[in-house]
């Protein structure tokens, strides 16, 4: 057994990981961190560069760890070994798969969204929970969405929890940060119609032409949409409920009106196909 | 300011109530725990009988508290007022919002849902996260959906996390657990046609008739339904995904099926209305 670069929890570099769980730190040191197989695996994909790797073998879940481990050194990675307990400290789950990559903070400005073609764009606003916002990313990508627009968030997306909730396809859907006003603004400049979600609309969501370049755009469970996102709207929308209106959350709602973006792309492609 | 009923957080009865986190003691209790405003109004609006009530005033959020703990004592619970402290170690949240209920496990035997009419039953095998029940609860209430058939579950229907991600909803939509062969003898016998979801089918779950009586039927994450339901469907359906197939949660794909049905059932109840 060799002795691993890192054997005590005290060490710096531990604690330097540890206030990373911060989100001041985060930004001031323009880095976060990305933890598990699968999550550093998309990152990979999706051309981020991990900066450095640890690694605690003993807590590898199968043989393809120490292949990632190989790709992130081969991608620039240092790859730092960390003995159990260290590790354990520095991980932000109860079950640590023994790989937690530091990377660059990247460009989340609003130019980074491909608005060409028929984009599908989900717009989230003032989400609070990091798990939300995860699960929206994700299901952005099973939706084949251009991008995710976030707006005015009260969440960090480098939060571990987004990185986390998202399967790490927070790298391999776009995902643009910013104000309100900058993001209408993209939009209509794009050609892009706003679809609104919004319980005071009274057209049901699967009324609206969504196979037309849109974005869909939802927001908090508390406060729902702001009056900016409603008045730009060029279409309001509702999901019609049969049960009680307060049952959605906001990423179940975003997935619904989403997946029915796809099924009228889907039957207005083939025109062969019949509805329903 | 009154003297508490508990000021200690040695008290045996704040003592039991911790214990309640366990299965195997509710099991043996045949007890759970209902904590937070929403979660027990729903409780008294689905007709459970509070047993004791434990309330701590100074963490109350609002006004309404004191008359849901009138409603709860009228309906025969015993209020038990707790001090802060031993309050927060009883329960389950970060932020207690000074509510907690003991109610005693209701039945969830199959006999218990109702397949009249056109029943719309979303059936959930081997589900593991108990947050991932109670968002499925909570989206078939909004649904509207006869009620949740929970078959082989590896999770508590009681479990805290379910009361809470549910929002309550497990109060106010039928739940009922059962195993794979006796939920699908119920479904047949009251005519339910199974609709499987699974990678492996070929039509689309916008292309199957879920304007009839029908029973969803998702799997977990992990493993995808088993063999017996997916043998056993009428018809057998996939969500088509442009992007990444494992990017959608299990409650996630329940819910765009569950308002496909909704989305098809306001189209054929309403014949003046064109499909989009």
């Amino acid at each position: 057994m060799t002795i691993p670069d890192i054997a005590s929890a005290t060490n710096a570099r531990i604690k330097a990981l540890v206030r990373l769980r911060n989100r001041r730190e985060r930004d001031e040191a323009r880095r976060f961190v990305i933890e598990g197989y699968r999550e550093l695996t998309r990152a990979l994909a999706g051309g981020i560069t991990i900066e450095t790797l640890f690694v605690c073998p003993e807590l590898y879940l199968g043989p393809n760890d120490a292949a990632l481990v190989v790709r992130a050194s081969e991608g620039g990675a240092e790859i730092v070994t960390v003995a159990e307990a260290p590790f354990r400290k520095a991980s932000y789950r109860d079950r640590p798969e023994g790989l937690l990559g530091v990377a660059e903070q990247f460009d989340t400005s609003l130019a980074r969204l491909d608005l060409s073609g028929n984009p599908l764009v989900l717009v989230a606003e003032g989400i609070e929970k990091p798990g939300n916002l995860g699960t929206m990313l994700r299901t952005a990508e099973a939706a084949g969405a251009s991008g995710v627009l976030v707006v005015d968030p009260t969440t960090d997306p480098f939060n571990p929890n987004v990185v986390r909730a998202s399967l790490g396809t927070l790298f391999t859907v776009p995902l643009a940060v910013g104000s309100t006003p900058d993001a209408i603004a993209t939009l209509r400049a794009a050609g892009v119609a706003i679809v609104a979600t919004t319980p005071s609309a009274t057209l049901p969501h699967h009324g609206a032409d969504l196979s037309r370049p849109c974005a869909i755009a939802v927001g908090s469970e508390q406060y729902g949409l702001s009056k900016e996102w409603i008045e730009a709207a060029d279409d309001r929308v509702v999901i019609p409920m049969p049960g009680s209106v307060d049952s959605l959350n906001a990423a179940m709602a975003a997935g619904i009106v989403l997946f029915e973006a796809v099924r009228q792309r889907a039957i207005s492609g083939a025109p062969g196909d019949s509805d329903r």
